[in-house]
């Protein structure tokens, strides 16, 4: 009987065009057979959004033993769910990949990635899933440093698919480097943006804003983080799952709100 | 000496014509000066995106005392970020309100909202905010049975607003009901959508795929969540915080990576 190559599901937010996916679909078909089903345009920055109001498109671009390729005219989370409704039929993928996207997913950039989207709706299907994502935000980029190690990552993900049921992998390589430290698990270092828009006049005389910032940790000396690893030339990898809810300051708002724990109150009480 | 009013910044991804912002707006005007920055376009499903590769413009659509508002050719976390770095100059907003939202915001869904992704934007700035979404998804709502409820909420949440600093508050209201049974703090209830899109085809014979989908619960009869409150006619109160981390997996996918707890491996150990 032939050995059944496990299925691998992959999409970005650049498009079909980047180095950063070609270089993850050769790595994916060492281990498995592949389904890209990637953006018609570049979408950086797209999160998780969803098209809603006008309908998808979606064209079979490439189709050879162990490799079809799929372009959607929506976002990377388009790409996801209408691959895994639609154009997989009844196949369900072993492993979802996502990248490489050319540009760090590291800290709260997570929240507006369209790379770490693409896993995020992987998780709540309960789908094992790794988003890989490089420092260098040029569009040729030698990804020769990552290649061990995204191997490995995707040997490890598909031997503990059951590890990965509700948690996805958001990995980050430094944005320098010819080899890297080693690997560390890490977390979300959390911050914000400041000085975020270069405000310009148009020849018009008309205001516009281009979108630009400077990342402010709040807390820079955290060494859990996944910035302070990769400013240490360390990959990154951050369990990451889609649950927003702060379980941990439900009590503390129930009393700021006036309920009594988490019971009900009657509107008026 | 004049008592000044609270700031109270409003945005929505529905636009400025919804119902929904309008009776926002009147609320929050009873206890603040109110600025709205919203989307010049219709929003929904845009989730935490953001506009990277063209600049954003903004118009000042009317200014009066105590209300000046803003439309911004993008997105709602765009509409955020360019209030708070350029269209708010030096001040700083008391409570960031994002809503009333037509449809609900509840459950997995809130991964997706743009309603949401405002709030998200305001807590990782450590900006009290919070996001109300109502259940019905026509234009016209009859909001009467919020009023008291949302201005219950307005109230406590500028007494609190210490307790707001790293939590974002996310307010659904049930699609029936002329009067609700009260208000509960609650989880967000995890799931994913099934039979997802409505493939057609057109008088050219091309298909195309329309975004639908039936909601599958992960855990339909857990009583901590929105989705279960808010089937039986109670307002719900999630909690949202913008760390995706699975901070509860760190050690479990240390382990399946083959790394020492959370310490360093070199490539190749």
């Amino acid at each position: 009987m032939k050995h059944k190559r496990p299925l691998i599901l992959i999409s970005n937010d650049d498009g079909l065009d980047y180095p950063g996916i070609k270089t993850l679909i050769t790595l994916a078909r060492e281990v498995g057979d592949v389904v890209v089903v990637a953006p018609e345009r570049h979408q950086s920055g797209m999160s998780s959004a969803i098209t809603i109001t006008t309908p998808l498109r979606a064209a079979k671009v490439s189709d050879e033993p162990g490799l079809t390729v799929w372009q959607v005219g929506g976002t990377p989370t388009d790409c996801m769910k209408l691959a895994l409704d639609q154009l997989l039929g009844d196949r369900c993928p072993h492993l979802v990949l996502s990248g490489i996207n050319h540009g760090y997913n590291a800290g709260i950039s997570a929240i507006y990635s369209g790379t770490v989207g693409v896993v995020l709706e992987a998780a709540l299907r309960h789908l094992p899933a790794v988003a890989f994502s490089h420092g260098a935000i040029a569009r040729h980029i030698d990804f020769t440093p990552c290649v061990p190690h995204i191997r490995h990552i995707i040997a490890q993900a598909l031997a503990h698919r059951d590890t990965l049921r509700d948690v996805c992998l958001n990995v980050n390589f430094p944005r320098e480097g010819a080899c890297y430290a080693g690997v560390k698990i890490t977390t979300t270092a959390l911050g914000h943006w400041e000085q975020e828009y270069d405000h310009r006049v148009d020849p018009h005389g008309m205001d516009y804003y281009w979108l630009q910032g400077r990342y402010v940790s709040d807390n820079p000396t955290d060494d859990t983080t996944d910035f302070y690893w990769l400013e240490r030339g360390w990959v990154t990898v951050t369990p990451t799952q889609v649950d927003l809810t702060a379980h941990h300051a439900l009590e503390r708002i129930a009393a700021a709100l006036g309920l009594n724990g988490r019971q009900a109150t009657r509107a008026g009480d």
